[in-house]
């Protein structure tokens, strides 16, 4: 059972003090379990993202995965009892995980230069926490290290953390900065680090891995707020050819450190209570941009004012809706939703626009912000169409960010997952086009070029290389014995290529809307009619025999089974249905997939999800079904979207930081948290309908970039009058279950009337 | 024996055609044995040096080193039977080593991406060779590659790389580009390779290495003159994680090729005699530095005019000195002497101006070529001081770029041993502040600030983290108990200080005059007037009791033993034979130097020279006494200077592969050969004067910089007549055994009158 953690504030009706939202952004949702967030101190979109991290157990041994190591995708489990230190870079809900960098640790007594162990952790220079000296709010982390008698603060601007660190009396303060931690770490993951004391205060360097993101370099500049009294580090790698740096004692006060796996450490005097203040700022490019960067952005020593701004920061984009909710707890999710999708992309660029790109080459950002952590199988859902509302400018940005990825790409292609300057290449499909058709078709352009973008969304699908996608252009699908999750990949690729079409076609190029509209049409050719299911299809034409429609390993699909992954046609709802039977025979299909119940052993394979994350055969936790309850709408059942949506609110999002029922996935979780507590859900990105589903809030006003309102309000909402029994827009009854996305950003009023029985 | 390889040009009287002095230069000088030189195509000073490599066995094996590395310093020993392949970037004469970037192999049959070894050609992509089809001229080299069937040919620009290769008929024609392949290699060298396919004839990328550099990283651009067929890698680092690469099969025709080992390959169909080409840019700050280079240097595919372009630029600064000598061998040893001199410090920046500098940024040379590759421990003592007379301006640009160096330096020092934004640490002393100082006190102030360049040398000086200068500030030498080679080190630092003091004079800066002139006498305190040589010094004050004047290894040398270092105190040869006991007793030290027989356990462990590098105990092949001979002027017996240079010039250079008798020393070696063979040498540099010894021309004139000739006339001179009966300057007898700078570069005359017999 989980229960809020949060004391209630015991404000009614729930209404939103304006300027201050921040105070409902909990930051601990999610960091227990499968959430994948991270409690400590970032801004909106920002670089930095200075954190507490719990582990730092190896991604792989001997060659082999470590499956631990997936607790730590962002480096903090909250059932942990110790804290390893305070790194700079986190991704937010992933499931798969790099980054970590620049580890800081304040620690008093005997100088301790390895992390130690959870179970002993008097081992190593890690320390015990417990929660009730802990606080995480939108901005600001702080923390007592119990073994060290040290109070640790947080907070951070843009491409700066900022660390505030009260010492007990100690003639043995140390400050350590681990530069082989890091999040999913393993043996040779570290290529190269570098470490320059320029002065008593001042540190440079930077760290290069090759992890997930292949060839990353990330760079740093870090300030004392007191000289050092003494220094030096540590070299894992004492095999190493050394050369002539043999004639210096370089293990003490020698300024320049270099190695593939390089520990610093720092000595000061403290006097009892005495603050240390550290400023540690990020570049993607040299030391020399993380100096601009920390000139810019932190010229001062006020620890205090920081932390304000940055809440500032918070509630600036915060208070660009303002809810009146059914509970406080209602808030909470709702204000910590909106900060976790807030939280990715994030700022890679210097103040001056400097940044790296996929080409490894310093590039200067001429007239935007240059984004990465695009997490885009994910992201495209719901994230990047709630930006077309509520981020629109940031939103151009990303699709500009994107096209730059694209031009700097040697494979002319988009971003599929990709952060500092690299393509993962994780998950499937090529679903940038969907983000940027999104953004064309709902007139959110600028900054780019529509038609470069069309064809950059046309090279993309059209790259044989990538994927399968040569038998798919060549066959119309991917065949499972030419290349796995195959149906997964012909029904996304299908639904990507039906993306480019609505640019195409926006854009007059009728060329390229007759050839992707043609490609569009190929989720059929993985249709099974003879099960009633999506299939996986071999090279040979035949439907492959073996096939189990629960499980999510080796049938074709991934992080999906087929029960979920057959609904997959958001580009045509209305020929899915009827292709697969019809609204009657689709509708048991939907009944089912909530309701069924499901063997241990499906639970055990699924990934990236704890069991509180699947309803019957659906499973929230991960994303290919984020759509499926909105489905109803198409099969004239809409009453089901409306109590499917509202179970899933209330079983999926909890106040607790086990609250997320599966990664929070950069954001999509909480997008999809958003919008279907709105009311209203982007079925099919690419489009500009959105389908309505039931509110969850009393009200809620969104303060658009264009200085219009948007504003929803559910009349007689309950927690149990889930169910709308008629919706007007601007006072016009509605007879659709849609609305399109110049009705909200038109401004205007979307009114839901709730009930407690549904409308058939 | 040592025998000429050349034949005669049956020319005489061996006088220069003027316009092609190129002629004389055989660049396969010193390639056996001790020389340490390369037979590839360079331009004068330029960044790429692209030559064959005959091994590249591994400097160090299980944390061991292995002695049989040294050989291959240069890549490239005479008596190899086999190439491994032409990489772009070496060393000239050095004794340690590093380089061997980029390494292209061309290769017919099957693919084969390991190099083999030499007993066993077969067994990888090298080839056999032989001399007969080998041919090593100024900026061009040519060889047959006979297992392959290939005619290999190599240019240069300054920053790009020219290959041609003649193939035959082949549908498996290759080119290896082996990025793992370095000299002075080890397992856990390369620290990371990346190789982008841009398109189908452009190759982009870099290797980051960490050798007696530390942390290098060089970057290219390669172009072929036609397209790729098809193209590939091999990773040897298959353990580390990969990531969703794996989705790709990265072996054949992926466009992005990463890890810490790559040996990429293209292959080509080839028709008999079909030249492939190609065009092999490099840049110290990124791939698009090296495409910019690509595109200024070497836009087009004339192999010929580019080989005729280089021989040009040869010409040019070669055709600086005219000579006429006894024998065409002698004009042979001397403008391969010059050859060899001009090969390094080497170009380091970009045709833009960018270069790295050794705070790891990207800088911008403004008004000034920035050089890298300075091995000042030997080439301060005749190299720069020739540079003086024959490159002012460019030796400006030296100084100009070592205080760039120290701009950089975190221990805000000049360089030592630097090379590719690196100090690399190596042998003694700080003599950068003698090149600047013989700079400064010759008049050669361009580009650069006198009185910072002083502040520079004296921060330099005083910086007691480096290799015992805190002792030596302290008691006045370096104790050999708290560090070793401790005598080299305080009759070295006596040096460089009083170089200092004389540019503090010149600038009118007494404080610092006061500071560096006593410093300078500190040679005193190692000099053991019981036994008649500096001796190491304890920190209690009192000599070592072990001594063993003969052997070089933990007596408190460094590359000499005690009868050569005890003759090291340049800056005051007068005073030091008075110490030493008078100018007879100086004398009797150095007559039994040059003639004393040694044990040939000596010769095992003299570093750096073979056998034929000494003569006596007098070690030419290392530097500390490259002055010693010339000491003779200061005992009153001149004519001993004249037969002992005279002797050293012919035993220790010859027109012969293993014509040097040790390490060129980036052209050190070359450059004494060059003043000795003039009839004057630098013993102070810091200076302005030069002692005479006996030319080894009939005449030689100097086109200086400054518009003026300065001409050396040997009247009656023989290959018996060495001594020198008179010399005139001007026309007007010279009463001193000296010249000074202005004399030099003032223009005018100096003639020896050459005899049989000693003028006693």
């Amino acid at each position: 059972m989980r229960t809020s953690l949060f004391l209630p504030l015991l404000l009614l009706p729930y209404a939103l003090p304006a300027q201050d939202p921040a105070q409902y952004v909990k930051p601990i949702i999610g960091t227990q379990k499968m959430g994948h967030t991270y409690p400590g101190a970032t801004v909106p979109f920002g670089m930095v993202q200075l954190s507490p991290d719990t582990d730092t157990i190896p991604y792989e041994m001997n060659g082999k995965y470590n499956p631990d190591v997936y607790k730590y995708c962002a480096g903090y489990q909250y059932t942990d009892k110790t804290i390893v230190g305070f790194s700079h870079t986190h991704f937010s809900g992933t499931g798969h995980s790099d980054l970590g960098d620049f580890l800081i640790m304040p620690t008093t007594g005997p100088l301790q230069l390895n992390p130690g162990t959870a179970d002993k952790p008097e081992s190593g220079y890690r320390s015990r926490f417990s929660h009730e000296h802990e606080t995480a709010e939108a901005g600001y982390y702080k923390v007592r290290l119990d073994d060290h008698n040290i109070l640790a603060e947080l907070t951070a601007t843009n491409r700066v953390g900022l660390h505030r660190y009260t010492f007990p009396q100690a003639d043995q303060a140390h400050i350590i900065l681990d530069l082989v931690s890091g999040i999913y770490n393993y043996d040779k993951k570290n290529v190269w680090t570098f470490v320059r004391v320029e002065n008593d205060t001042l540190i440079t360097g930077y760290r290069q891995t090759s992890g997930w993101a292949r060839t990353r370099t990330l760079y740093f500049a870090m300030v004392f707020s007191k000289p050092i009294k003494q220094y030096g580090h540590q070299n894992l790698d004492s095999s190493v050819y050394k050369g002539f740096y043999r004639k210096f004692d370089q293990t003490s006060n020698f300024p320049e450190m270099a190695g593939r796996r390089i520990t610093a450490w720092f000595d000061f005097d403290t006097k009892a209570g005495e603050q240390l203040q550290i400023k540690f700022a990020l570049s993607p490019v040299s030391t020399a941009g993380a100096l601009r960067n920390l000139a810019a952005e932190a010229p001062g020593w006020d620890f205090e004012a920081a932390k304000r701004k940055s809440r500032e920061d918070w509630n600036r984009e915060l208070s660009k809706v303002t809810v009146k909710a059914l509970s406080e707890n209602d808030l909470i999710n709702f204000y910590t939703a909106l900060y976790h999708t807030y939280l990715s992309p994030t700022t890679y660029m210097d103040v001056d626009g400097a940044y790296r790109g996929l080409d490894q080459l310093n590039h200067q950002a001429e007239g935007f912000t240059n984004y990465t952590t695009f997490s885009l199988w994910d992201t495209y859902r719901a994230l990047h169409p709630l930006f077309n509302i509520l981020q629109p400018r940031r939103n151009a940005d990303m699709v500009r960010s994107m096209l730059e990825h694209y031009n700097q790409s040697v494979h002319k292609m988009l971003p599929v997952w990709s952060h500092h300057a690299n393509e993962n290449w994780c998950m499937i499909g090529y679903h940038s086009v969907s983000v940027i058709a999104d953004a064309i078709v709902k007139g959110n352009i600028r900054g780019y070029d529509a038609m470069q973008a069309l064809e950059a969304c046309a090279n993309t699908a059209r790259y044989k290389k990538y994927d399968g996608l040569e038998y798919y252009m060549e066959l119309g699908y991917v065949p499972e014995d030419k290349n796995s999750s195959s149906v997964s990949k012909t029904l996304e690729y299908a639904y990507d290529d039906w993306c480019i079409a609505q640019v195409a076609k926006k854009l007059g190029r009728t060329d390229l809307y007759n050839e992707f509209i043609k490609r569009s049409q190929n989720y059929r050719h993985v249709y099974d009619a003879s099960t009633g299911f999506m299939r996986p299809k071999l090279s040979n034409g035949s439907f492959r025999k073996e096939f189990d429609v629960l499980s999510t390993h080796g049938q074709g699909f991934i992080e999906g089974n087929a029960w979920n992954y057959s609904l997959y046609v958001p580009q045509y709802p209305a020929e899915m249905i009827e292709m697969m039977g019809g609204k009657k025979q689709f509708t048991q299909h939907l009944d089912s997939l909530f309701t069924m119940h499901l063997p241990d052993a499906f639970f055990a394979e699924t990934e990236d999800i704890t069991r509180d994350g699947i309803i019957g055969n659906y499973v929230h936790g991960n994303e290919p079904a984020h759509h499926a309850a909105y489905l109803y709408n198409w099969t004239g059942a809409p009453w089901k979207t409306q109590e499917r949506v509202r179970m899933i609110l209330e079983k999926m999002y909890k106040p607790a930081s086990d609250g997320l029922g599966g990664n929070d996935d950069c954001g999509q979780m909480s997008a999809w948290y958003l919008f279907s507590t709105l009311g209203f859900y982007p079925v099919c990105p690419g489009s500009t309908a959105y389908a309505l589903g039931s509110p969850a809030i009393r009200s809620a006003s969104l303060q658009l970039e264009n200085g219009k309102t948007f504003t929803v309000e559910a009349v007689d909402q309950s927690p149990q009058n889930v169910y709308v029994r008629k919706v007007e827009l601007n006072g016009k009854p509605l007879q659709q279950r849609f609305i399109s996305h110049s009705d909200v950003m038109g401004g205007g009023k979307l009114v839901f009337y709730m009930s407690r029985k549904p409308t058939r």
